[in-house]
């Protein structure tokens, strides 16, 4: 294990054909210390049997991915979060990601039905609905973690698009209770991205990177590539969420049609030495 | 002539099949009294005959699109900036947009080759070639207006992505010689968008209006609808537009390969219809 990739963790997702099971066999064949899970996939493999699989292997749970989906309103969704934050707990994730979700009726990948344009509306849904669940994922020991989602998801997935706007609303919070998510592909292009960060100091749940391709997919979201495919400068970033005091591991956590085509393992490889070329510990 | 629709000026690109004397007898048949032209259609009919047409017509010229591409440096991109200032002189354009450039190197639609990944310093070029073109546009009457583009297009169109960094910008001239462009489809998810409006005040040089679509098309650059089709709510845009003291004319700019696929004539008639219930005067 290189001191340079000790912080990695493997964000699921990235090797996604691969069971929990699989994906945490897979970090302990590369060396890789940390995993970030998601729901599904957990479920899919059994919570319990999770949690003896992660400490088995010994690796650390970076995050659980993902609660949100907050902007429609309803009981509901506070109750699948309340579901997420207990998981997140018994899997002692260090974060559970949170998606705030779109404007109301907006559904990913479908044609616009009826729909709420209201933007600031949506957004103040968000924030009512994190001051019902802040508390209870404070009982649980559970930190939630804000992702700003770059803009173009604004309208069908996350209606808070800069680490500002995160910020705003994590701050009416304990800071042990509501943090950040910084994620390279969705904040790279904010002039304001360093000042942020710097802002969050105390308040990053969660580092996220991989590059933003040009050109786009013709699926946007999955636009994300390895470290060095696209067009982002890993190292201002790197530095200003180490400067703020984040000493947490770092998910890689890539959405990408060939990349997820492609061996988990050759990906797995590929990731770890992008990793220690392009942002390191 | 509706009240409603007596500042809607149409974007020469939303007919994108008609030249510019087509587009001129549309504006006409349509009762539109202001068009926005685009450099190369232009060249195509001739710029005197432009100047002929647009006058016989009665319309107003409200932007010539585009100068700009100013981050890979070089005494080229400032000549052609030079020869687009003189031809918005010539054509009596309110003004002359400038879509500013992405990263050195990259290539709108092609994958990534030797290309910077220094972001600061891109904007920095920005910043230095408008010092050099801003004084040339005032003694020729043109008036630049800096364009942010929604952050989806940083890397290979704009590293200018909000309004308040074009204002940061525009700020360093005279309102007269360098204003800004407030464009819906590019900053409607900006949570500052209002407040940066605001401050906009006397600077405002272009307000475009088309809808954005979710989800977006294989091509997000083509990913403009006509008003109503998308998620934009536009009532307060177009109201804090009016506060901020802009009572030019009003662009309706979209691409999209359906409307570009349509009757031109067709089109315009719902273009005037979507604007007279969405927009207004």
């Amino acid at each position: 294990m290189s001191a340079r990739t000790s912080r990695l963790s493997l964000n699921q997702w990235t090797t996604r054909r691969w069971s929990v099971a699989e994906a945490v066999d897979g970090c302990v064949r590369h060396g890789v210390e940390a995993i970030g899970l998601w729901r599904q996939d957990v479920a899919a493999q059994g919570l319990e049997e999770t949690v003896k699989l992660v400490a088995d292997a010994g690796l650390r749970v970076s995050s659980l991915c993902r609660g949100g989906f907050l902007t429609s309103g309803g009981p509901e969704a506070l109750d699948d979060n309340r579901r997420a934050i207990d998981e997140a707990a018994t899997l002692g994730a260090a974060c559970l990601v949170m998606v705030v979700g779109g404007l109301p009726g907006v559904v990913p990948g479908e044609p616009p039905g009826t729909i709420s344009r209201d933007l600031p509306a949506a957004r103040e849904r968000v924030a009512e609905a994190l001051a019902v669940l802040a508390p209870y994922a404070g009982e649980r020991g559970v930190r939630l973690a804000l992702e700003p989602l770059h803009p173009m998801y604004c309208a069908d997935r996350a209606v808070l698009s800069t680490l500002g706007q995160a910020l705003d609303l994590a701050e009416a919070h304990p800071s042990e209770r509501v943090g950040v998510v910084v994620d390279t592909f969705h904040v790279w292009w904010d002039p304001r991205v360093l000042e942020q960060i710097a802002r969050a100091s105390g308040r990053i749940a969660s580092y996220q990177v991989c590059d933003f391709l040009s050109p786009l997919p013709a699926d946007v979201l999955l636009g994300r590539g390895i470290m060095g495919d696209g067009v982002i400068d890993f190292g201002p970033m790197t530095r200003a969420v180490a400067e703020a005091g984040y000493t947490g591991d770092v998910e890689v956590e890539i959405f990408n049609a060939d990349v997820w085509a492609a061996d988990p393992d050759e990906i797995l490889a590929r990731v770890k030495a992008a990793f220690a070329e392009f942002v390191g510990d």
